[in-house]
């Protein structure tokens, strides 16, 4: 067993191994992930049988356990498959080219894959029409990533671009306001007049946008806070953000 | 050295260990917090001096990564210091009869430290006057959870009750609303005309709040999300809310 393991890990660089049940689940239920292999738990089998055909190798939880880290909770699945096609820039301009009303987020320097998982899962809550992050200083689609957004980055179109001011620039010519989230900014969120079309645009943690990306933005705006606070979670700041342009 | 740990790890029942810049920063700062002793790495010696005049013992990384776990991201920072002492709900209405407006949090069953701390953070964010749990089945102040407010569990008056159910009662007779979040309510939280005093009840993620729990809120409320969605994290839900009753 050990060594099918060790062979078949190998799924190629377009490859991964997804974990745990909401993860799983939703990559099966997804037309664009081809299966290379299942494994889970004897107690898992029949939820998966009811979306897939494929037949699930049945393991010890431990040779699961084997695959990944020990902070990993797979709860007995394991699912290697590709990775989601990117979608490009102008794939998303033409999705929101057929929308009266969109809203888009882009992530400038976020690099911790919870986060972005994390924030996939808001995105899709809040009817998010398409995540941008830059190709460089991004991660790419990891298990951890699927994990966090409970299976929600099955839902999301993702685009990585090479450079973030362009597409910025690309944005606004298609009629998008783009509106960025900065602490120091004068407006608060709740007080914008939202427009039509937004792309929402959040920095990293500690350091915000770039200043590059930061002066390509129409408007700056903070969420109202305590001065107590001196910052949330990324991740927390772009559901409140997402959840907003969704009302 | 690795003795002298031994021995003083013990800091009593009353006691905890905590870790990460916020988390001792933000405790150093509170007077209501008795040090027993600050364990450092050289880079911060400097920054704790500025904040306290005890001083600390200068030691390397690998001593201070014995003290936790090893997911626990400690920065070169642990202070060994006792909780913080629990508010009472009476505490709790004597802070509200001052105030014309405020909003308080209550949570059922949530039960992970991490999401507790998430949860802090966001709560003192967004001006939330108290957070209540059950005495039962919430864990006690732990590094965790200081870590993941931030340390901005040092700025949040925390009641742990026995009955939620008698709790809440006893906040309605103060004037609170109560507003169970609830993700089969009919009305979105966005469209509720805000009270100016609410009781927020959050349950967990998984089971939501217990039924009497429920029967005992004014009315529940959901957050307006695409159905693709089950449900949101909880400290993420409970951070729009927050934002919410703070606009």
């Amino acid at each position: 067993m050990g060594k099918s393991f060790k062979q078949k890990t190998e799924v190629g660089s377009k490859g991964l191994i997804l974990y745990g049940r909401h993860a799983v689940m939703a990559a099966l239920a997804n037309p664009k992930r081809q299966v290379a292999k299942i494994l889970c738990v004897k107690e898992n089998v029949d939820e998966i049988r009811k979306v897939t055909k494929i037949a699930p190798q049945v393991v010890e939880k431990k040779e699961i356990d084997k695959l990944f880290s020990s902070d990993a909770v797979h709860q007995g699945f394991a699912l290697f498959c590709n990775r989601l096609p990117d979608y490009t820039l102008d794939d998303i301009l033409d999705m929101a080219d057929e929308k009266e009303k969109c809203h888009i987020l882009i992530l400038d320097q976020v690099t911790d894959p919870q986060n972005i998982g994390a924030i996939i899962r808001s995105a899709v809550a809040f009817n998010t029409l398409a995540l941008i992050m830059q190709d460089k200083n991004s991660p790419i689609e990891n298990g951890a990533m699927a994990k966090a957004s409970a299976g929600m980055i099955e839902h999301l179109p993702i685009a990585r671009v090479t450079n973030l001011s362009r597409a910025i620039e690309k944005l606004k010519s298609a009629g998008f306001w783009t509106v960025g989230m900065d602490g120091y900014a004068k407006t608060t969120i709740d007080k914008l007049q939202k427009p039509l079309k937004t792309a929402i645009i959040m920095g990293s943690e500690g350091k915000g946008m770039r200043r590059l990306v930061e002066e390509n933005c129409d408007i700056s705006v903070k969420l109202p806070m305590s001065p107590l606070t001196e910052s949330l979670n990324v991740a927390t700041a772009a559901a409140i953000a997402l959840y907003e342009f969704n009302k």
